[in-house]
């Protein structure tokens, strides 16, 4: 990974506990950080505006918030992030796939499980976005919060995926074609467990309380406590042995 | 290529002849084709005008025209279709970049002219989309209009682009990884001159004073007859022997 005082990098920022540690990351390598949101109409506009704090927090140059408009004649979405489907509640974490002893599993294995909250080519749509604000920012580094535990059967998780939007981009550029520089898609956190980011996060300063994991908080904001996000957060901070300073609904 | 009477396949229309074409394709092989446009800033908007008509005229089953706004905080389009860079007039055909002999150049050719018309990621960031709205639909068919002349120095019109989303696609998505089909990204038009694919159109049924190409029209929508879209739609018309129907601001 190439580090500098001076070169921008545009990280992928949602507001959650992954991307704030993942900017922190590209922040402690030196990099000009622009981080991109997207209002893709999902249900926790929560993390939006955590984005913000986050960007402000962790020293951002600067935050943008793309909207894009899915719903023309209808939406098409499909998942319970931005539909009306129930977000799972109290499912057990060991019943979610896990990419252990399986870090190359190539396409079309039977035992993968996607969870409902999967959103079609969501992290293929938000990296392209991404790469086109990196090339007329002249950057070529980009960040990307997904991790293994994070996975969770996500196919667009997956270290295969990063690799070959990696090599997309080095093919799909004026930039990448004409010899300015070589892509690079980040994903410092893909090999981490919650616990393990959670320590390396406080260690760079990340305030976890300006950050928004739950899938389905209350209006004011506070998370459910029950869904993966929730688990997965809350599990994190036990195995890190940090306080969670999450506000949940119930204590 | 599949082909169904009954299969689903999202189908990329700009509006223009290219991707008219490449419906028409779609559709003479049994594809029920779910078009879809983009409204993302650009200069041109005659074109989603065009789409419309276009859609309807060959027989798509829906047009759903997506906007992006990437103008939050400033815009990052940086070309001269979205941004106030003038087109390129009148500049000889054959100085653009050709695939003949070159055709599957790697990255970093230093012989690469990229026109100021280029747009960051944008075959990137259109077919990201088209991805998740075919997985959504249950198609895993995607039809995109480029062609060799169309190339004329953008990176995210070769073949090799194509084989790199496809590729990307089996990895990033739900209905790949669990095994219910494998996407395939068509280019029918990647092989062709422009005056074979307007052949192959009036073959089909394609009425091409429907599609708009120009880059830079008048206010009522007649083509500028200059730019280098105007130039090689001309050429293939001439090329193919056939008479072009476009309405030029001047005759």
């Amino acid at each position: 990974m190439a580090s500098s005082q001076t070169q921008p990098a545009v990280v992928l920022l949602s507001g959650g506990l992954d991307s704030a540690t993942t900017l922190a990351f590209a922040r402690s390598r030196g990099f000009v950080c622009h981080a991109l949101s997207f209002d893709y109409g999902q249900r926790h506009k929560f993390e939006l505006a955590a984005a913000r704090r986050v960007a402000t927090a962790l020293g951002a140059i600067e935050h943008r918030i793309v909207r894009i408009d899915l719903s023309a004649g209808g939406g098409f979405g499909h998942s319970a992030l931005t539909d009306e489907i129930s977000v799972p509640k109290d499912r057990p974490l060991e019943d979610q796939p896990s990419q252990e002893g399986n870090p190359k599993s190539e396409i079309r294995n039977p035992k993968i499980k996607i969870p409902v909250t999967y959103v079609p080519a969501r992290n293929t749509i938000f990296l392209s976005i991404a790469l086109g604000y990196a090339e007329v920012l002249g950057a070529f580094d980009i960040f990307l919060g997904v991790n293994a535990v994070d996975y969770s059967g996500y196919p667009d998780c997956r270290p295969e995926f990063v690799e070959a939007f990696e090599r997309l981009a080095n093919l799909a550029t004026a930039a990448a074609v004409e010899g300015k520089g070589r892509f690079a898609v980040h994903a410092p956190l893909i090999g981490m467990t919650k616990g393990q980011i959670i320590r390396a996060g406080l260690e760079m300063g990340v305030d976890y309380s300006l950050t928004h994991s739950c899938y389905d908080p209350s209006s004011d904001g506070r998370a459910c406590g029950h869904c993966d996000a929730c688990r997965l957060r809350r599990a994190g901070f036990a195995e890190a042995g940090a306080a969670d300073p999450t506000r949940y609904v119930e204590a």
